[in-house]
């Protein structure tokens, strides 16, 4: 191996509407004292980690929504350190180990669905990525509260700072003395080719992807409403599987994706499906069960090089020039009928 | 059913050095015919279809090279129509089928990888596409005569129409009175998110996609050299099959791709794979063999609006303006290392 590296993807069970921070961050640090005892250098955890996955409810509540945002102010710095937050970044400082973590972000100006990666050397932010494809809608479909709604565009803002990859400095040692070339993602981004290939173009090696992904939502997918829940989970899985697995390949890096998995509030599903893909688009590791669990692999970043200098040679085989339509704006449009 | 379509992927066997235009043909319209009787309205050839495929080859005499091109002139007008390729087109018109199918195109000032969809009810080109993605280089990898060569860039120039959607007015009635919305792929594009993604921009609701993709070439690909045949042929059907489906799931829109298969002059083994996969990114239909093989379905335009108004709802959920690295020149930039 040239460039070796052990990376994991921490999946995290159910964490219900009144599960505490507290509880939570206590099954964070177990998370990393097991990465720590298998001797891991990254560990990749869900978006929106620190509590359920609340864009799923429509909240009427001002403090009950607010409750569940990280706050950065001059005081606390860059990472979100409130709330019990500070002990976990400390923990992965003292063990040694990168994170990549999503939570809730309010700026006082805005809020975003956020994921910062902090270096495992320095406990700083090398760099913080904001959601840019935020799915479902403003309002909510179903005023049930029994029902899962996907309000995201009610609760955030889109992502402002677009994709820009970075060094991940605290592991250049490990890589044989180039440091990785990291992205971020999360959760519907990784079905939008056009992050990805934004990473590619920068020559990433390692793309990092927290989410929350129902596993049982007909009333927002559309389509047949009488679907099984075994069905629906097992199509949840095939299109989560399929984008990962077909982006990395076609952009010639490893995907790191972490899932918030389990039954939260014993009503709303989501699906597991935390895996290690390699830049062939195989599936390296993957989680077996839908609670707490470390999926850990030994990459090699020179697995990269293939694809990125022959198939997948950015450079040699795009043709920018004909592209134009991918940054137009104005959604959609068909030739006119004839 | 709200919108019917029977359409097809014409598969097509071996087709050798040797093989003549005459006898390529008889076996395209015994296809078309075929196709016919099971009253398909679409059939999709694959790319090149009417000679071997030759940029594997590092050809010197430039009689043989100038063979494989279809020649337009004022006289025979927009379609090939030369080397009795007239038969093909005219029988196709016969039967009222739409057809999709690829050759090389000398225009008397370029050549290039060409495919046409002509109407079943008119035999007019409603389209042409020129590849856009030409994979390979323009200086062979090996001079011996048996290597597998990937010369695309040598023998053609980059398409030059961009993707360019239209409506296929022949099936409008077919189709409950809506033409479907329709784009064109060569081979290598479909493994590129860029074209799809214009494509999908238009509303595109069937992609048609011909190709020749070698079953074993290490030389081409790098990676482990000494792969076995069977280890390789399954890599480069999961690499096809990855791409299509996932492409197709994230535009929400259904893809015929056709595959000219077999063991070319039984030393240059082609894989099969011809497929149609719906908006989902489902296999729907698939072939059996790696011979002359029509692969039949019953499609519905409808199925396409699910995703296209939900999780893929491009006017909705894209973000152009974080895009703009799509369109820029100059190939991969990774940060600088720190």
């Amino acid at each position: 191996m040239g460039r070796p590296l052990k990376v994991a993807a921490a999946q995290v069970g159910a964490v219900h509407r009144t599960t505490s921070r507290a509880e939570v961050l206590d099954r964070l640090v177990k998370l990393l004292e097991d990465a720590s005892t298998h001797d891991v250098k990254l560990v990749v955890f869900p978006e929106t980690t620190f509590t359920t996955f609340f864009p799923r409810y429509y909240i009427t509540d001002d403090e009950e929504l607010a409750s569940y945002y990280e706050y950065e102010t001059a005081e606390t710095g860059p990472v979100t350190q409130t709330k019990n937050v500070k002990a976990f970044f400390h923990r992965a400082k003292e063990l040694g180990i990168d994170v990549q973590i999503g939570y809730g972000e309010d700026t006082g100006n805005g809020r975003y669905n956020t994921a910062v990666y902090v270096s495992g050397k320095t406990g700083d932010v090398l760099n913080k990525y904001r959601k840019v494809h935020l799915p479902g809608s403003t309002e909510p479909f179903d005023l049930d509260p029994n029902t899962t709604n996907q309000l995201e565009k009610r609760y955030f803002l889109p992502g402002n700072y677009g994709f820009q990859a970075f060094r991940a400095s605290s592991l250049k040692e490990t890589c044989g003395g180039s440091s990785p070339i990291v992205g971020q993602l999360i959760c519907n981004d990784r079905r939008w080719a056009e992050g990805w290939r934004c990473y590619g173009l920068q020559g990433v090696e390692i793309l990092c992807c927290g989410y929350n992904t129902t596993a049982y939502a007909p009333q927002l997918w559309g389509g047949d409403q009488n679907i099984s829940t075994e069905k629906a989970y097992e199509e949840a899985m095939f299109h989560h599987k399929l984008v990962v697995q077909a982006h990395a390949y076609t952009n010639s890096m490893f995907c790191i994706t972490s899932a918030r998995a389990g039954n939260d509030d014993d009503r709303h599903p989501l699906i597991p499906g935390s895996m290690i893909v390699d830049p062939e688009g195989h599936i390296v590791a993957e989680s077996k069960t839908r609670e707490d669990e470390l999926v850990i692999a030994t990459i090699d970043l020179d697995d990269c090089k293939q694809g990125k200098e022959r198939t997948f040679n950015l450079g040699k085989h795009r043709r920018p020039e004909m592209y134009g339509r991918l940054v137009e704006e104005g959604g959609v449009k068909p030739p006119p009928e004839v």
